[in-house]
């Protein structure tokens, strides 16, 4: 997607995002995929200018993640419903991940039922991305787009697919992330065993109603659960709920914001978004200059103690690493 | 794995793996995965002398993948069995994905147990190799180590866990991927129905045995597969097997080799290869100078179009085009 036309003033673009303003605010998200230089200028100028208060310490970026099939539009669509009634805002980033075979969009379909239900209400926004795949895709703005969405909403929701995949990783971007299974999913279940899935903050069993077959679940999740203990001390809960017959939703929600005042309790809110910056910062280096690249930058440690102690925005502080790389290539 | 004192004679490994000398075959592969510049040119000289009608069109490369707990080891010692009788001697190299959180080995304890009633038999030959994340891991060594393989045996049998997994990419470095699911894994039929997972040649449902359950997966596999072609017309067949109780594990070793047959009669098995090792190199190349480095290089695709042209071992192909990119790096 391109920003035809002009490109924004970048200041009154960031106040109307902050004042909530959707025709900006999708603006502003169409800018921050734009890759022109002007307008990558343009898109640092507005991250650098939106209110840094709201991107350090305030909202809750939350992470779904799940196999396809196990219900989390509908279980987003509930939450929505929730957040709602308490009066709360919420935007919604659905990464939608394309078919190397078909090219296919998995989401697009539920999303605009999602729009249905809730779009007309100004309360929520929802914007869907294709995942172009493994290097320089759509997917590498997520974390901008997120900022963009936290100067704007109480909640900002990131939707995905997949299990334990590194593209989109989701743990590396939300303050909570929380894993939708089914029940009898049993390969997900496997992959969290094995530890080659990472321990989300929160497990829910979606479809409750089907009985049995989700109480053996969650069992199954619980006692899995009791081994692998979140490196930083919180203790992850495993949560039955139902999205269709809408049991279990406030619970969740009560949850979800049960792990946010943890981390701020743990002063961890603050301290894993600058962590989060530098890891998109340092995985987009290494993808555009590689491992010799990051060497050549001081290495990986460096980067991250230097980008952690940083307060620019994550363009601003791309450009000044990938500038310095530069100076040293001589074209012959 | 450091190779200890003295570097091989690379020509004399190289006749001796060949040979289908053990102990050489496990020297070698110490060797190709030793960093030290010397034994790096050791390799790339071993790699250069083995037997190159074996690497071309010989042996037959098996990629075998699936979650955690589908009976993939129980299988392939299954398979050893057949194709033992029929007097094909069996090589196994063994990726065993680390876990980011706890580093254990899943496939460890099977492989010891594999060892243990197959390993007095001089035709089979096993091989674990742990898997140390995204990049500059042992994982980017499978290639080069199948070749040393491939040059020992009539079947190499490269065995990972995952599903659609882009670090250990098998289907890159396999004439035949297979997939083994297991009766209401719902999560690996999703994956494949979403586009997600890449369509492998052969999908075998393990644990016939439990009657109704695996009917059903297998049902619906072949609902799934006749939708999902493999792009170079190959039917995808979807068979039932018990590794447990060795039912229908002769028919499992004709159909690999019936599309082992395909690929001779579509005269894609020596193309496929080159494409393989020109994506290794191509894929290391990014890892090492990222997307700067490719387009520098002249691009993915003029550096395809010449590295499936090439003869060379995988380590002299990579090194020439590192050494070209290298020379426009200036140190200040």
């Amino acid at each position: 997607m391109t920003v035809r036309g002009t490109l924004p003033d970048p200041e009154a673009l960031a106040a109307a995002v902050a004042a909530r303003d959707r025709a900006a605010l999708a603006r502003s998200l169409n800018l921050l995929d734009d890759r022109r230089p002007q307008a990558r200028r343009c898109a640092a100028h507005f991250l650098a200018t939106l209110p840094s208060e709201k991107l350090d310490v305030e909202g809750h970026l939350i992470g779904i993640t799940g196999p396809p099939g196990a219900g989390k539009s509908s279980l987003t669509s509930a939450l929505i419903g929730v957040w709602q009634q308490r009066g709360l805002s919420v935007g919604i980033l659905a990464v939608d991940p394309s078919s190397p075979l078909s090219g296919g969009a998995l989401l697009g379909d539920r999303l605009r039922m999602l729009a249905h239900d809730h779009g007309s209400n100004g309360s929520v926004f929802i914007r869907s991305l294709a995942c172009r795949g493994e290097f320089g895709g759509l997917s590498a703005e997520v974390w901008p787009m997120s900022l963009a969405m936290l100067a704007a909403f109480d909640i900002v929701l990131i939707e995905t697919v997949g299990v334990g995949q590194k593209e989109i990783d989701i743990s590396k971007m939300s303050d909570t992330t929380c894993f939708v299974a089914q029940p009898a999913s049993g390969d997900s279940i496997q992959f969290l065993k094995a530890g080659i899935m990472e321990v989300p903050h929160i497990l829910v069993v979606n479809k409750e109603d089907m009985g049995a077959a989700a109480r053996k679940t969650l069992t199954e999740l619980r006692f899995t659960l009791k081994k692998q203990m979140d490196p930083a001390g919180w203790q992850v809960p495993a949560l039955a709920v139902s999205a269709v017959k809408g049991t279990g939703i406030e619970k969740l929600a009560d949850t979800l914001d049960g792990h946010r005042q943890w981390l701020v309790e743990h002063d961890l809110l603050d301290t894993r978004r600058k962590q989060f910056q530098a890891e998109w910062i340092v995985k987009r280096l290494r993808e555009e200059f590689g491992r010799f690249g990051i060497e050549k930058l001081g290495g990986e440690q460096h980067l991250f103690q230097v980008l952690t102690q940083r307060s620019g925005s994550p363009f601003d502080e791309y450009d000044a690493l990938r500038d310095g790389f530069l100076t040293h290539w001589q074209e012959s």
